[in-house]
Order: structure tokens, then sequence, then C-alpha cells
């Protein structure tokens, strides 16, 4: 399955440093000042040649705390696909629901462990629109439902109160598992803090996405102490390596309201200006990336590869189950930075 | 499941430092110089903001040239724990041929996976010695062996000629997985370069043994093409960090030669040691750790909660199927630091 963000693909091809791309096509935060992880990195040095705590009881209290939930409710991934990949099997998924277009490892986790799918397609009339009221009747038939809130790569976001209807309607005996990846980039609550009282809802967090630092893996999943207890069985050990951990430590209270306030503008800016060429539409969701469709005619796998060419990189959403049409997903990026691209596309677009 | 090296424990417990604590409860090398570790890091810290290629392809490019193999017979893994896991499911090993005592991962990684087991136990009037004769009767009962070279912890090693006709004897449908985490250590050849021939196996390694670097978690696999593609195909998406990545495209082909004599050396020291100690008997093996059996009517559980007191780490083997008795496992160190250890048991022992 090709994701985005394979920036090594192109610079290999296209002979670029690391330095010269622009990536467009994964969902990382351009403002966060990175010395500060540098830091974190560097004073971690002396952990290397020690084998981590298997248990990270120690940084899993720090994100308990920040939850006002218990460490036992809490359980580390090597980055959320870790956890993506440990659910299906240690749940013992057998149907699950997901609504499509979303991430494509839920589909992959869920086959790979001999589960069956059942797939809701959101409408591109409707804006991709997630609409709870669809959700009860297709219940019966599966014992979970994977939602990724908001929806990557449509941005869409199914409000709490919906949520817990649904998990309401679900009952103790089924699964509900909320992938919140890209919440910090909404100003919406996110569910986290509700898994001691509602006992059928896992929620799986990622640091690497606010942060900008997926090649360090860190993910975590909050449920009820004893669903964290069985999955955790199932686990590997030793799977969050040292920087990862320090780095959950010291980053998890940090206040990110600035940096949200500044992606908002510049997505609203990337909006507006990704609205006004012609051939395509916008779809602007929750998230700190918008969703870009062509018109017919237009031959996105040329566009793709001629920004390809230039250093710049966007998420090719043809391979992403659901669609119909030529999809991209582009995140925000610095003002600068989105300037480029808006004015690169303009250039291919009327050509 | 207990293992070694959870310094955390004691620190917390005792309110030590990191750099307080002597761990010979994980054999990590005590020799190596960990400045140039510290050196790669340093400069792949401009990676930590892209997702690595999930092919990594580059990496597995690096070990297949040092082993005379191609990219296609590698795979990568968040240290070999995480492949030890995925073997069971990607090759649905229904049962499995164990010899113990020997690592206990084995046996939680196939149960996991609904596997079941056949236990071969090493007999210590033999010096645990591993006798490839009493294979081949098994064989017709099971669909895998899982045999760790040398083993770990008792170091016995089984010969590349008995591997080799072990491997025939099981036929193309059953699978040997070799876990050589500890033949740098050794002066024995591996047999990873042979996997492009001998299709039915599987050879795991572990960079974090030879060089000091567990907390950073990195493990291989080799094995034949097509059998490397089926276990990729359950494996969950950048499992592997770019620190990791980086630090086995450098240390790779690192020439290990003079610290595996300096091992030797101190082995050879520490095993002559503590065979003075009255109540202990100590095993040598092939490894960097010595096996050490105590005396009935001596409590080790009292040994080793007193060591830690001092900050001093050894490995309680009580946990490890197959022992019968009271067994730790020692990892060489520097001369002052097995100085150390020797006096204080000593000193306990005398008690």
């Amino acid at each position: 399955m090709k994701h985005g963000g394979n920036i090594w693909e192109v610079i290999e091809k296209y002979k670029f440093k690391v330095e010269d791309i622009l990536d467009f096509s994964s969902n990382i935060n351009p403002f966060f000042d990175i010395s500060k992880i540098k830091k974190i990195i560097l004073s971690s040095l002396n952990e290397i040649c020690f084998y981590p705590d298997p248990e990270y009881k120690k940084t899993r209290k720090k994100i308990a705390e920040k939850l006002g939930l218990s460490y036992k409710n809490i359980i580390l991934g090597n980055g959320s696909s870790e956890l993506i990949y440990l659910l299906p099997k240690a749940l013992n998924l057998r149907k699950t629901l997901i609504l499509i277009p979303t991430f494509s490892e839920y589909e992959r986790a869920i086959k790979l462990n001999g589960g069956k799918i059942m797939f809701l397609r959101l409408r591109e009339e409707e804006g991709f629109k997630i609409n709870p009221n669809k959700i009860p009747k297709l219940l019966p038939h599966v014992d979970s439902f994977f939602l990724c809130n908001p929806n990557n790569p449509t941005g869409n976001f199914v409000e709490k109160e919906d949520v817990f209807w649904i998990s309401k309607k679900m009952g103790d005996e089924k699964f509900l598992i909320i992938d919140e990846a890209f919440i910090d980039f909404t100003d919406k609550e996110g569910i986290a803090e509700k898994v001691k009282e509602i006992k059928n809802i896992f929620v799986l967090r990622t640091l690497t996405k606010i942060f900008p630092i997926p090649g360090i893996r860190i993910g975590y999943m909050c449920g009820n102490e004893r669903g964290i207890e069985k999955i955790s069985a199932f686990q590997y050990p030793w799977n969050v390596n040292c920087f990862a951990k320090n780095l959950i430590e010291n980053l998890i209270c940090v206040d990110v309201k600035e940096i949200r306030e500044k992606i908002r503008k510049e997505k609203e800016y990337l909006y507006e200006s990704l609205k006004s060429l012609k051939g395509i539409k916008v779809f602007k969701g929750e998230a700190n990336f918008l969703l870009v469709k062509f018109e017919k005619g237009i031959i996105l796998k040329d566009i793709i590869e001629k920004l390809k060419a230039k250093g710049i990189l966007v998420r090719d959403c043809s391979n992403i189950r659901g669609f119909r049409g030529n999809f991209i997903r582009i995140s925000v990026r610095r003002r600068g930075e989105n300037k480029r691209l808006v004015k690169e596309l303009k250039w291919l677009l009327n050509q």
C-alpha cells in the first residue's frame, strides 16, 4: 500500500537532498519548533545502552495524568500503526464496519487477521459527511466499528455526542475504535477522557502529527483497564524506543493552541487560494489538510509527477478505496510553501 | 514475563541514577565506543520529521551486501522481538519444537498465535549440550523448530554442519528458525549467508547486543525471497525508526573482531574467578555471558536483592522454563566491573 510521505523515492529518482523537499503528502505540523525535540533526543542519549522499562509505566502515567486516567488505561505503540494491527487480533474482530474513504491501514489490519469488513461509503455529494443515523442499522452485522475522527483524508468530524450515541447503540459486546490521530488540529474535544466510563470505546492517538516526528514512531491508545490489559497481552516486548518514550513524557502536556491557530489561518489561506484555481474542487474538513478533486480530463498522474520533479509531494488518493474521480490530499504548510504549491498547481492546470 | 535489563525498577526502588547501575543482566557489549553511535544519531536528526521509506530498501541493501544476499532476502524488525512475534502468524506455525531452557519469547509468541509447543529439555548433567541426533525423531510431530544459536541463557552452540543436517531432515515444508542474536560474540560462522540455497531456514539477527543500543530497537531476519515476501505481507508499516535505520546502515560492516577478543579474555577472567567461589557452578558456553548455578540452601532471591541494593543487576533465571535449581545469568563486562561483581558475590556467599 502506498502512503503519503515517501520522500525517499523522490529523493532517489530526482537526486534531491532531504532539505529540498516540500512535503504536502504527510500531514505533519510545520510550525513546531524542532529544536525542542532535538534537545529531548540529546538528553536521552544515555539511555540507548539500556532496554526500556518493558511496562513503560512512567510514560503511561504521564499520559494518564494529562487525560485524567490511570496508567492502566493506556497502552503505547511503535506508532499508532502498531496498535491498529494489534487490535483485530487481541479483540478477535471478525467483522468490522469502516466508513470509506478512510485511512487504508484499518482494512489491511483487519483482513490480515482473517476478519471481514462492511464498508459504508461516504458520498461526495454530501461533502463526505458522516451521518450517525446510518450506523445503527448496520451494527447487527458487525462486531466492531473503526472510525477515524476527524476522518483521513476527508477531514469530516463526528461530534462527541454522536460518538457516545453510537457507542450506546453498539452495546457492551462490540467495540468502537476511534482514531483521533488528527484531533489536536481541530478545536474539538477528544473522547479519550471517557474510556473509564464507556467500556466499549478504544481511542487511538499519535504524537507524530502535531509534533513533527514521524521518523521516531510514537502512538498510544486509551481504553478501559480490562481491555487494555487484554490487548497488552498480545504485544511484543520493548516496542517503544527510548527516544519515543522520552518525547512522550516531555511533549504530552505541551500546549498546542497557538500552533493550531496558525494552522487554521494557513488552511484558510490555502483553501481560498486553491478554490480559485480552475478545474478543481476543494473539501475543507476539520483537520490540517485539504482534500482536492480534479475535473475529469485532467491527468492527475502527470500533475503529481511534475510536482515531484520540482521536489513537491502531494498525497495521491487514487489507491484509497471509496473515491470516484481524481483526488489528492494536501497538508497545510507555512505561507511561503503554500504559495509555492498554489503557483505551481495554477501553472500546471493552465497548460 | 520478566527479562534481564530492567534497570528502571531498581533505579526507582533504590533511588539510583542511570550511571550508578552495573547491569550484568542484559547481554550488552560494554566495549563498543558509544561516541560513534551518538555521532550517527546526531547526523540523523534531520530525518525525524519524515516517515521512513516503508520498504527500507537502502537499509536492506546494506545488510544484503554484507551477507552476499539480495535485499529481498532481508526483513527489518523493531528489535528482533517484533520478528519473533511475526513469524508464527505469517508462517502459520501450529506446533513448534523448542529446546529448553531458552529465550522465553519464542514460547510466548507461538502460544499467542494459538500454536502448540513440543519441549525438549537440555540436561544439566550434559552441560546443557544440544545433541542434534535427538532432533529428527521429534520432527514428524512439529511443523517448525526454533533454535537459539548460541543458546540463551546456556551459551551452547550447534555447529553449522549440524544445523544443515537438521534442516535437511526437516524437509521443505517445515521451518527451521535460527536466532543468532549472540553469534557476533562467538568465533563461529553464522548461516545467514545460506538462506538463498536452503529454503526452509530463517535466520534472526540483532544489532543491539554487539552494539550496545537496546534502547533503539534493531533486528533483522534473512530468508528465501518468497518466504520473506510472505512474512513482510503481515508486517505493519514504518516499524523501524529513523535512528535504527541509519545505525544499521552505518554499523553493519563494522569489524568486531577486536571487541570479540576483549570479551573472550574478560569472560575467561570472570569464569575462573566465579569458579573459585564456594557454592556455585559455572557454565561457560560460547556467548558473552556465563550461566551460574547456586547450591541448594543458598537463597538466590536474597542474593539477587542484595546485589540490586548495591546497583548490581544479574539475570534471575528462576522464571525460565527448563531449569531445575537456582540459576542466574551474568554477562561479561569490563575488568573493574567484573572484579566488583566477584567481590560482592564472594562476600554474600560467605555470610
